[in-house]
């Protein structure tokens, strides 16, 4: 127990999640968002934050940034900032859910010119991923109706397809865009794209440089995600993850919070289906810290992912295969359960130690004053959160 | 089909639908709250919107108030504002979620200074019941937490008890707590009182005053919500309901348009349970209309219980047992079918003109000019909404 | 209201709906199936029962069966005893699920010789087919699994490709393969076909002679299935319906049972995407009268789906689309459930008796004797249900 | 790590759990039920496997009946065969569902000589009970209805408290009556008890016998199971637990398979709120297994229940009270996520060596060659399963 495979801890090596900009800002639900001493005002000191998750756990090397939310004056230096903190720019994700014009949808709406405004809008966040050097556009379609009649299904459906075309013929030879779906929420009836399969037929029409992004909290009650991310990888259409973790609707919790055992199973079958470490396969986070610490919150959310990984590494694969060929139930459980149930904790505190990272990267972290100083440091101005 | 039978008018003539002063400020979802022109802002303005609700279809002669957010300086004078515009005032609603003191909890906090701020609020909103005339507080609770091992659940369960004793005892001989349960949000791993069992659990260790706030849109899915109507009538403990209609979480959406036949089964086992018209069962509304005119929107709802309960009065209750009796599954559905899609709205405007009313008051309220008058009065100022 | 546009009836006229043999069979839980006197003791009994729902209704003139629940000796003699009775042979219905070699799948399973023994038996399906002059070959997959780690989803994934190709390759010219899927139950893990997704990935890798079939109770919770059936009649895969309701999980009730409005909206989007009343698109039941008469259960289905098809032929679609365009949610709602409360069921009943069926279907056929007599004459035997 | 402190290994050593008789019959689902050779073919056979279990583990004691299933000719004759095999004879199940006069329900049927004859049913086993030395008499209702207007909720409450005071009335001074809930199945539209609430206020109005059996399997999608085990245990009734697990409905699977997490969470609460150990809440399985091996079946979850005890034992309860009190949301849900990643299993071997039972249970009853030996001596009779 006390050792890690070699394997195993040179794969763990080259695990990357991205973290969101937006997770260091303020979060809340549609009755509060409470607010917290030292939280950043802009995006630089988001990307501030975001260093400190990565100094402590080496994980998280890239940060995304959502725009308008993190606009600036100069995408350049941003970069420089950042890669001065030791990260880099990742993920750009677009916002079609805040302006008064985008009420009634933006990539689908009836009025041309709404769909253009949306349309140019994507236009520019291409613009700004050749400034950061970023692959990925991200594009999480909030758009749909709350109540039946309120509108054409078909046709937002075909207009949807339109709009994504020309967004994606602008895309530069080395970018992609993934196409986020999501069960519900913000509207209540309809979603225009709700399931995989709306995002995969989607995604599909466009061409090789369009993919999925799977969030785990953007599915109906019940639904089994590992088996979803099988058939993307199958399809070889699986572009990114948003993880998190929920309970009941997209409750936004720290990833592993409220299913460990179901993050185990979605991180198997990314390793069976070889996503793992694959350039296709992008980790994000996508998370709100409501009521406990932000960077904290993000240190244990990529520790979380870390540590079951290595537990899915752990699969005697092998001798599952063999349980499963002699349709020995009980066994093929056990085999699978027991990576699940093994304690990879200590030999992960072992092997980050050997790498001049603090064996508990949360402790350390704390330690630091680092969240006493901002606050100390960030008195004035307003606090980033959604509505900015 | 033309005629509705003047025993089932004559209870229509009584039923009375409150209104929430909150459904006409703007509301939204955690991503984006839509501003209309004409929002009001402040509650003389809301409750000039609701009368105007009451206007065109008689229905909905009181409305809930909700603290802080409609604290005024003179309640006698807002009083008199009400009924010179021919409503009274309603409910009050206290809030528990909204004060970055209650991020943990408030009646149910581990720190007993909390717990005595959030129980001298519901002093001050039962002082505001005296000034008012209102009878009932109500009391939503928001409280729980997010992460597994974050709360003690019991230790919460039984200063909620403690809590929600000391308001009791506050209360006039007149006057009534209704206590209101939620599936989840703003909590996200638990609610401290999730479900019908713990709030009636509650209140009936306070006493007769203390009943139960049934909320159409806050249950786990698929829940049988009109056998929990019979139940708690059965209990003597149904205080009052709020109206709403959901696809998913608690979406708020008019009542009726999500499952109109759900809404059938519910009024009918109010009338089963001899809930309808009946003093002890009050009838709310709690409703955001995030996309649609407020105002009309409110119309459309009464409307809808309206219409929904005339159908539930048309079922032929005696063939109906006879039916049960024998076990003739195909027709005790039948004739339960019948009355739901029998069409009442004909029969209904005529009656509505005979009483002096619009035939159909959507449509003369639309014609009224009032929501253009609003727009243009209504200038400056900050437009209501739930965050004041 | 007393009428229904001439237009709207002649869609009506040409509405069909094909029936399961099952249904006249006894049905019932894992906990318990229960007899009814007069119940089927083989197909032709089935078929007289199903002749008996068209006789009243004019609704439903096809008979789906299911292999080998409905072997015969001459499939010929079973198709003159059909059309004796004035209805036709159907859709056949492949059975994977009962076999004691099929406990860990049939078309996806480990061993070659049980997937040959699978695929074979969709052969004689085919066989049947030709006799029959049946065109769809419909498959429903029950297989999956119970415990994370019992299955290779990828490999299970990757073999039902194959078995399903040679199966196609099998197909004649006018026939086709309609896949369905299914969220859960038998298993209780993961299933091998659980969302439209993969039905339309699997189909599409197929050709064209390869539908998605969509049972209406075969989703999570919560679902906006007419969102689905946009989708796949905007992909061109829609192939087949099997109808039915349910409050919780594969309820298999009448369908418009628990739902009505759901069904309304189903229909809707059916005809606004062209798929009513053409021929790629097969309605069918698909249900359990567990605790009710099976004739008039079946009777009472077509009917729901015929008067729920009248309603949504009613939607002014021209002023709709005004009011979608214009953002006017309120309007768009009102003539869209506007439609949904008509009271369509006289003018059908005076449509009926002018093309010489009976007013009342179900009254009809209740006076016809036919549940006594059939009672009094098939005694002895074994009755028909799903384990024979 | 290595070793589990003596507090805990004590509190362990008391630990039982009862077993179900029925679970080493077969089981299946609607759809089929495979069989496997060596499957008991009376009470007999059933009760010499379950001692097998309790033979390897030490943990399971006692084996629950299911009247009619399993009924004797002399229950002194099979106390004694249990006795012989080591272990005793628990709860009386009772059985109102699988008789056709149950079709449209037992205790809440319309006509009293059906109630009768349930009630009666009760007395029985009641009479059983005395003959067998079990103190619980469980009631699963399996009533309800599957189409609204059916049957009447209230009417059908009301005739539940009289067949339940009469059954009440007939337990022995130191017998105890517990109700079970059940979200859903076999009935589809009610259930009569269908919540812990409906449970709960039917027994509260019993007496002090009459206690509440919580399923683990029974709630809506998404419940918080843990929440009522906190509040049954505040408010004294909780009786007992079914334990399973579930993905999606009430799939009867290996408790902990689904998510042990939940698993954990819930116990934590049972021993949070003084329920661990307790004579007052007695813990059974209640599974199926439809798929995999009987025997090792049951082991492996009662090693499950035990594994997840001792990792909610070592929960740090001070240190999480302060992280609690603090309000620290992180440090609070590291402590309790800390006790629930602990490798407890090498500890619980040495443990069970040291107490001369099999480090592994699992294998050393694979290796004792038991499966093989019945599956060649039960040849002929007829297997038992729920039919019988």
């Amino acid at each position: 127990m006390s050792t890690l495979p070699a394997a195993i801890l040179s794969e763990l090596e080259l695990q990357s999640i991205e973290l969101p900009s937006w997770a260091f800002g303020n979060s809340g639900t549609r009755f509060k968002v409470f607010a917290t001493p030292g939280t950043p005002r802009d995006p630089y000191e988001k990307i501030a934050d975001a260093a400190q998750v990565h100094r402590y756990t080496a994980l998280a090397p890239t940060v995304a940034l959502h725009i308008p939310w993190d606009k600036v004056d100069s995408y350049d230096d941003l970069r420089t900032h950042a890669e001065d903190l030791g990260v880099s720019l990742g993920t750009i994700n677009s916002n079609t859910f805040q302006d008064d014009d985008y009420k009634f949808g933006a990539l689908t709406h009836e009025d041309a010119a709404v769909r253009r405004k949306a349309i140019d809008h994507h236009f520019e966040c291409i613009d700004i991923m050749h400034a950061t050097g970023s692959r990925d556009l991200k594009i999480w379609l909030a758009e749909g109706s709350n109540y039946p009649g309120q509108a054409d299904l078909r046709g937002r459906q075909d207009r949807l397809h339109e709009s994504l075309q020309e967004i994606y013929a602008r895309l530069g030879d080395d970018q992609r865009l993934v196409l986020e779906y999501k069960f519900f929420e913000p509207a209540f009836y309809h979603t225009d794209v709700p399931d995989w399969g709306t995002s995969y037929a989607q995604v599909a029409a466009l061409g090789d440089k369009a993919m999925v992004c799977l969030d785990t909290g953007h599915h109906a009650p019940g639904t089994n995600i590992e088996f979803i991310v099988m058939q993307l990888l199958r399809l070889g259409k699986l572009g990114s993850f948003d993880f998190n973790s929920r309970f009941y609707a997209d409750d936004d919790l720290i990833v592993g919070a409220a299913d460990p055992f179901q993050l185990f199973r979605i991180i198997f079958e990314v390793i069976r289906g070889g996503g793992f470490n694959h350039p296709d396969v992008a980790f994000m986070l996508d998370q709100c810290h409501n009521v406990e610490d932000k960077i904290p919150g993000q240190i244990r959310s990529v520790l979380n992912v870390q540590e079951m990984t290595a537990r899915a590494l752990l699969v005697d694969t092998e001798a599952l295969r063999a349980a499963q060929l002699s349709g020995d139930v009980l066994e093929a459980n056990r085999i699978f359960m027991d990576a699940f149930y093994t304690d990879v904790r200590p030999a992960l505190a072992e092997w980050r130690e050997s790498r001049g990272l603090p064996a508990d990267p949360m402790q350390a972290f704390a330690a630091s004053g680092y969240l006493q100083q901002i606050a100390a440091d960030r008195v004035g101005g307003v606090q980033a959160g959604w509505g900015a």
